[in-house]
């Protein structure tokens, strides 16, 4: 079977964020042997598989786990199952969304544990199945951070997928945002979507746009994508016992901690937030339930993906860098 | 009465560290009246104050709460209560060790609210009597931290009496410690205090050792004095799960926080401790307990307060920016 595989192995080392200019830097054709499924494990022939900034860490030897020279590429994706092992009988021919847990989506045959595949109501196009876990199982869990502590939240990156979703979760929730995006174009649709600001953090009167804001909105969760110097006044001018939960690092520079005093004496803190640990920790019938209102929200249309760019699985080394330009929608890879 | 006040209101808005070269830049003798114990009050006769990193921090206007011009200097200290308010007569005519919450130590009289106050037993020198809430409690609280995540510990500044005070409680509690320090000669008296390692972060060869003994020690909190790119590079190198613990900002430069991915990916975590915020949110009966612990080991000997300089109340003008050059002990001021 054709794949999209690996060319380097284990850790780069370097962290410089999950942009690439040449996927054939990272990435190589293969013909791979087909997957069989063990016991808990499904064959799934794939439909559509989606790209996110994980992906590209991954690739570039800088995420969480380590690489695996000539193993298939991918985290994300939705398909058929076409074959299941020992105890996943009751997922055989059943369309699916997965994560591969350790890799494999970019390929005609991916190789899932059944715990990671989640049956797709009819309702759900390829398109929402393919991005149907990584960024809602993400939003909904960060999003729920702010509503355990009942305070609005700051969201950085806001105009990308995940950051709408977030938008749309805190407004159903009834918590206030604070959206901050890169491009004034970007405010208008980000207000529609019911952030209660939006600001523009390349303006020259963010700064004083941002403590405004947070006076009169109180934000105490600050999910951040970038964690750059911006992410830190951010944090810097939000108030008494806020928190800045670091999920992603697009900021080309590590951020300075100018503002010691206030872990101190603000009772402020610093964390990070990875859905691989969530799912490691939530119990199942928790990750079920969130996963049944993560389906109900893409079948009414409450949430849908949209769709930046689609590129065919032989055309990735060529067009992934290209299409993954384009910051504020899923990068479809069809086979 | 004699008191040596403070020349500015509010905060400087600037983060200079705890240290002076000219205690005149600061403060100024001044007589005061008499002050009148209200309701829940005493008026305490001093008989020492100590000097701590918070006292200068706060009397250059860069600690946790803002400094009221003309009004005395200092947080803790022991005396004799020479007037007690209504609901505070147990404690009239006693020995006590005292915060002054709103400062006023550094004066003959100081008032002070009778629940900041500790009795002391008869076997308590007026010199551990002085340094007997800030120091001890704030050893006590953090330690307890590594004590409930059953972890090594890290401590920076381990030369300070702080320092000194969590060696010797983490020892008790059976919890392995890396203690850093800045000079060579410090490093065997915190071993004879049963430190398990003690490192000097100005040697070549530190970043080694400490990497070699957090992989043997596996230590998960780090309670840090220093907040420079010395303690960034500490937690950087400390297990999934690790704590930085920032409690008071001696570096002179901000750290730059070069390992985000270890916040997502490795569930570390930064954040601050404020004995004052420990106070406020500690049951009374629980903070009962550990101050009646922190007595127990000074009158059995186990801690002791190590004197740096004495100097007399009208000298402190004079004499406070030299008497703290001096890192390894306490300052004692007596009137």
């Amino acid at each position: 079977m054709f794949a999209v595989v690996l060319k380097e192995d284990g850790y780069s080392g370097q962290a410089t964020g999950p942009r690439i200019e040449n996927a054939a830097d990272w990435l190589a054709a293969a013909e791979l042997p087909m997957p069989k499924a063990g016991a808990g494990q499904v064959v799934v022939k794939l439909r559509a598989a989606s790209v996110n900034p994980s992906d590209l860490h991954f690739i570039k030897g800088e995420y969480g786990q380590p690489r695996v020279k000539g193993a298939a590429a991918g985290f994300e994706g939705c398909g058929d199952v076409v074959e299941a092992g020992a105890g996943a009988e009751g997922l055989a021919g059943k369309r699916v969304a997965f994560v591969a847990a350790a890799a494999g989506a970019w390929a005609e045959f991916v190789l899932c544990e059944a715990m990671n595949c989640i049956p797709l109501r009819a309702d759900i196009s390829d398109d929402d199945g393919a991005a149907q876990i990584v960024n809602p199982l993400t939003a909904m869990a960060m999003v729920d951070i702010a509503a355990q502590a009942k305070a609005a939240l700051v969201i950085s990156a806001a105009a990308s997928q995940l950051g709408k979703l977030m938008i749309g979760l805190a407004q159903d929730l009834g918590l206030e945002t604070i959206a901050l995006v890169r491009r004034a174009e970007a405010i208008a649709p980000l207000e529609a979507l019911g952030a209660t600001t939006v600001l523009d953090v390349t303006s020259a009167a963010f700064a004083d746009d941002f403590a405004k804001a947070s006076r009169a909105l109180k934000p105490r969760i600050f999910l951040d994508a970038v964690a750059d110097q911006t992410s830190e006044q951010v944090f810097a001018n939000m108030p008494n016992g806020a928190r800045w939960v670091v999920y992603g690092n697009l900021g080309a520079n590590p951020p300075m901690l100018t503002q010691i005093g206030q872990l101190i004496f603000m009772g402020k803190q610093i964390e990070g937030f990875w859905l691989t640990n969530w799912m490691r920790t939530t119990p199942a019938k928790d990750q079920m339930r969130v996963v049944g209102e993560v389906q109900a929200r893409f079948a009414d249309g409450r949430w849908r993906t949209d769709v930046a760019a689609r590129i065919g699985l032989r055309d990735v080394i060529g067009g992934l860098a290209g299409a993954t330009q384009v910051s504020d929608g899923k990068v479809i890879i069809e086979p």
